[in-house]
């Protein structure tokens, strides 16, 4: 069938087709009607977040493999689920497309996010689709915890120490790479890796949640700096930031990658906080993942960074924000 | 604060000022968390449907005043919980503006989101915000069914009476008023303010989902003779519409009301089959909304349509598809 004929159903359909049959524990009835059914697990408490991922804003057509954008428009928004200790079990698709990328372009992205979603065990539920001259995606992630396990921002307390998981800093250096590539990229370091199909640290985020290890949490999308000052107003605290504990990546120069850990986006590594007494309970690897004390926090309400040479600046939050940029 | 300095935090905050205080029952986190967290309740299904509101392609920025943008988004999604005999719960905003949108459009926007919001009992719960030149809008919302009530389009069978909510085509007649007007529209007739102002029928569908009445439902968006199609599809069965019987508007002549009911879209009432034995307790009206008799599904998996002059025609798919107009 030619692209341009192509009618909305032939685009569900396409969507529906590598949909597993084997339904996920929980999901009744999926895509295919005009809402998804789903029965949540007595006990637990659902968790909801939705992510835009919008060609030009989030992505960039010519430069982002189809792949990627499939992977990366559930993996980040599953990150939100993580950030409160929840698993991801479904999720709902709303997707806006130009005909001409119904054809190859939306096989690609589909095989990306056929392998998020089982990955992260997280089946497509439903959705929505509409024509449109850009690619548009938004993605709503349903997720569960248990009763009381969720873990918010706001919770954190002065002498709290300040965790990360990974390495922060690579996802930014990534999309620097794929901006001065030509043509689409390919994950061919662990940067670009980081910044084309970043994991949600899901298996870590429970595990906090479950055992009360971690007094609040979130998940770095913006950047460090901008992030922990959310953290930091969400529980009227504040905050001190060591740069020599920060978990650097290797690929460039030490000033730079600290740069890259304190101000660059997209790293979807979980930030937290944990009281004096359950500190020694945190282990420096957690299947495999790093995890790194990077600070404290603080009684007085200001977010601030100890230099290498001992010095307290503030941390100004330079992080990604769609309305200032 | 001038609009060009507004950050990401301040639209946020615009959005959650007018979030009520007091929370929906479930609701136990909404906005201002990396998620939203949700107490089901014991012995019901969760519902979830997603929905695109694109300036452009489902509201025009100099046509639609803003408050019914924001009436609208909410009620059409809510729509599909009323499909499924859900009631709906809390709701998430994916909302990406222009920054001269951040000002007087989106208070506009909020007011009506907030009626609408009161009006369906649905709380915001969560989002996310991002810049755009265009306003994009998709909304979540999140319902529940008892366990084993939800309403699908599949359950349809031969004999089954065909049923609708409402007066059809409506919407449709006031888009047209609102392409030729100038300026805003103002909701100055019924056909405007169906078109502006929907109502989605959360009540009359839960009744039919509890009592059982009603074997297959879905609600009318894209218009009757693709929705109708659509139903047909999903229950491998056919069906006849007698023209004469449809629930026509006064407000034009009725060969062309008739069209108008056959193929207008955006009306969201709804649409639903009905065994022989339970035709008898579907009532005329219900809480005051008309409720029609319109046809009966066949074995033979057609759709057509029986004229006002007795003659049986194939019931062409005329309504709304993105991907073909």
């Amino acid at each position: 069938m030619a692209n341009k004929q192509q009618s909305e159903a032939s685009v569900i359909a396409k969507i529906e087709r590598g949909n597993s049959r084997k339904r996920q524990a929980g999901v009744i009835l999926s895509t295919g009607d005009d809402a998804a059914l789903f029965q949540p697990r007595a006990g637990y408490d659902t968790v909801l977040t939705c992510d835009w991922f919008l060609e030009g804003t989030h992505f960039l057509r010519e430069k982002h493999p189809a792949e990627a954008v499939g992977w990366k428009c559930l993996a980040r928004a599953a990150s939100d689920i993580a950030a409160m200790g929840g698993e991801p079990r479904c999720f709902l698709l709303s997707l806006a497309l130009p005909t001409e990328m119904t054809g190859r372009w939306l096989n690609k992205f589909l095989d990306g996010l056929r392998k998020a979603s089982r990955a992260l065990q997280c089946e497509l539920a439903g959705g929505d689709t509409t024509r449109r001259k850009e690619a548009l995606i938004s993605v709503t992630v349903v997720g569960e915890v248990r009763h009381g396990d969720g873990l918010r921002r706001s919770g954190a307390n002065p002498g709290d120490a300040l965790f990360v998981s990974g390495v922060l800093g690579e996802a930014e250096l990534g999309l620097r790479q794929l901006r001065r590539g030509s043509g689409l990229a390919r994950a061919t370091n662990a940067a670009l890796r980081k910044h084309l199909y970043p994991v949600p640290r899901i298996v870590l985020g429970q595990w906090l949640a479950r055992n009360k290890i971690a007094s609040a949490m979130m998940d770095i999308s913006d950047g460090l700096s901008s992030d922990l000052r959310h953290l930091c107003e969400a529980s009227g605290v504040g905050a001190i930031v060591n740069a020599s504990s920060l978990p650097l990546t290797g690929l460039v120069k030490p000033a730079e990658a600290r740069k890259l850990a304190l101000h660059g986006g997209d790293d979807y590594e979980l930030l937290f906080a944990v009281s004096r007494r359950n500190v020694a309970h945190v282990p420096p690897r957690f299947d495999g993942l790093r995890v790194t004390r990077i600070g404290e926090i603080t009684r007085a309400a200001r977010v601030m960074v100890r230099t290498t040479r001992g010095l307290l600046e503030p941390l100004l939050a330079s992080g990604w924000d769609p309305f200032r940029k």
